[in-house]
């Protein structure tokens, strides 16, 4: 896409946000968050987006405000004094904040704004310019949750690179390998294709590198991962993916493995074996192909989110798997899946709750597993498009377990 | 160390943050974030870690409560319902929260907890038990910027790794090859060796995984991160870090790059260049070197880390430099260095209104830089630890301009 195409993609999320803000009683949003910024501006350089709900959106930027000039796709302002912030948008946005009445409502991504941040500037919305800093950010990421065919091919673009990388490093991976020395040959292989080095979440205290490679009793480990398979990690400071055990012959490998490419990241799972799997890890594996096509089969506009998570469960209780789905015990993660995009725990979730229907446009990782406590986790994970014929896979990794 | 020495170790953390409490008005602290939770438990698990001025902690564990048990020095015990955790501190903590008189202010840390989060514990507190929530993240921070014995061992593993892997990619560093290629060799070299993939900051919207590596031009732009020099970038949601440029004969390259072993984070830079330096820049490089000198001999006990920063920007200066030191025009940083420890952005920081004192035990990384746009930057960053003595380097990398 050139630039003048790209303004276009950038002019109708802002168009987008704007729609929704009514509805959500909000009358702006001042976006704080560098992936949020990114995907309302075109740049992550520092600052904030002040969106009007009527009108043009500025950005107003801390460093480096060359940078932001360059690359953005809505007008760029330095910020300036951050201590008159409030009066710098009063005197840029007079019809919105000069009307009087009922306090101007402004929102702001609650979700992930540091609580000193949040008072900081609350305190310098009201006394600056008489306005009310609520929670805005339900709202963004219920519009990031419908891809643009843009965001979809920069989805596909990482997906090719994690398929490639997975075809490159598979003859590497030999009994006595550690996870650690594999999950090297693999990042590397990850890191030359572009790969930003990050998959971003937005919750809280996680993070993910590039995700995790787990064999065995190590891939069965319970984490504080918000997933079915954490991994054992490299100790307690570091608990989580590889570890330093030895792959050995037999055993499940869960490779739990995705990248980012241009700020949009891909999730996959693939399990492989050297050798041959137990009886019952290789039912349980052909379990989760079949609650993968299942899914699959209702992956259709319409369908809610919370229905996929209710059928996978009975699908895994009636193959007698129901104690080993997503995780043991009280580890158990209660999920089948979540959006995905810049961030990979996105909007929707495939969970009790989530009531919300899938729409078109709509990117979802969908990833059943079973865990065996000290045998290994077993499992598929894709990321399928959401369009009116029904699901598209945009993971391009075969399917099927992989013997070594 | 053995599990006991640890187990002190970690008592002598308690101790030290309890005894902290009082001057600073606080009679409790609720623990949040993931990198604080490991420091105060010695394990990063999911929960919340309560520390009473007085008497024994609890670590209050979502999941895994079998991994945190397995692991914590202190007492575990599961979380149970979000929703009662205000009546569950009030059951667990009679003498504490019972009293009656003054609220009880808990103490977390405001500068990372997400405002919806904060909102929520702060209701859940005050309806529960009747404690007021407050920022706690100063006691928190200046307790961590002393390190102990064991602390320090860690740092110098990671010192070891990074030296260890720049000495094998280096000779892969050729004319030709393009930033992110070279970074992939590092990065794997790095990985091998127990890197755990990430260097965590506590700053919001900052991101680091191994740091940087900027040849020419490209070491020279501006950038969001909150430094001398960020990097040009994958691309404007990657904005920082290596590029697909090609390094040239003759330019400086700039090799940023640490790594975090066991959760403890190291940070050095050194040049290297293919061919010579022009001579100006070479000149550059050799204040860099004299300006870090100079700063060694001010890492004593007693003196202020603001004079660090103001002595560093008058030698540059003296030397015709001062528009090149710590990047360029309105994209300055105005810093000479930083703690360093679980995170890279630590307390102390060498910068103005940073008026305390250096004290035995502080690990500081300083990095003295020179930037010149369209040209490149060069500097060097060494890690040092605070002894009554003065300072002694932790990083172990050779101190040269590295010529290829």
């Amino acid at each position: 896409m050139d630039r003048e195409q790209l303004a276009q993609e950038w002019a109708a999320r802002i168009a987008r946000l704007q729609q929704a803000m009514a509805p959500e009683g909000l009358d702006a949003l001042l976006v704080t968050q560098h992936v949020d910024i990114y995907y309302t501006s075109g740049s992550m350089q520092a600052g904030y987006v002040l969106i009007p709900a009527h009108g043009e959106p500025t950005y107003y930027v801390r460093r480096s405000v060359d940078r932001a000039g360059r690359e953005a796709y809505i007008r760029v302002a330095p910020l300036g004094s951050l201590r008159r912030l409030g009066e710098t948008l009063a005197a840029d946005y007079p019809e919105l904040f000069g009307a009087g009445g009922a306090a101007v409502r402004v929102g702001a991504e609650l979700d992930v704004l540091p609580a000193q941040q949040y008072l900081k500037l609350a305190e310098l919305l009201r006394t600056g310019c008489g306005a009310e800093l609520v929670d805005g950010s339900a709202l963004l990421r219920t519009a990031r949750m419908r891809k643009s065919a843009y965001e979809v091919g920069r989805i596909e673009a990482a997906a090719a690179a994690a398929a490639e990388a997975l075809t490159h490093a598979l003859p590497l991976l030999r009994e006595g390998v550690t996870e650690l020395e594999w999950m090297a040959e693999l990042e590397y292989e990850l890191r030359r294709r572009g790969h930003v080095g990050v998959m971003r979440m937005r919750a809280y205290n996680q993070e993910i590198m590039t995700g995790m490679v787990g064999a065995g009793a190590a891939a069965a480990e319970p984490s504080a991962f918000d997933g079915p398979a954490g991994g054992l990690g490299l100790g307690p400071a570091a608990p989580q993916s590889v570890s330093r055990r030895p792959i050995r012959r037999g055993e499940p490998i869960l490779i739990d493995v995705g990248c980012c490419i241009d700020g949009y990241v891909i999730d996959q799972t693939r399990t492989a074996v050297i050798g041959e799997l137990p009886g019952h890890l290789a039912a349980a594996y052909a379990s989760s192909e079949r609650l993968l096509r299942a899914a699959e089969s209702r992956l259709l506009p319409g369908t809610p989110c919370s229905e996929l998570y209710v059928h996978a469960l009975a699908e895994a209780e009636e193959a007698g798997l129901a104690g080993h789905f997503m995780g043991w015990n009280r580890d158990q993660a209660r999920f089948l899946g979540h959006g995905i995009g810049l961030e990979v725990d996105e909007w929707p979730v495939l969970a009790r709750g989530f009531d919300l229907s899938l729409e078109p446009g709509m990117v979802l990782a969908v990833e059943p597993k079973f865990t065996f406590p000290g045998e290994g986790v077993v499992g598929i994970e894709n990321t399928y498009l959401i369009t009116p014929q029904g699901p598209r896979a945009l993971t391009r990794s075969p399917e099927r377990l992989i013997v070594l």
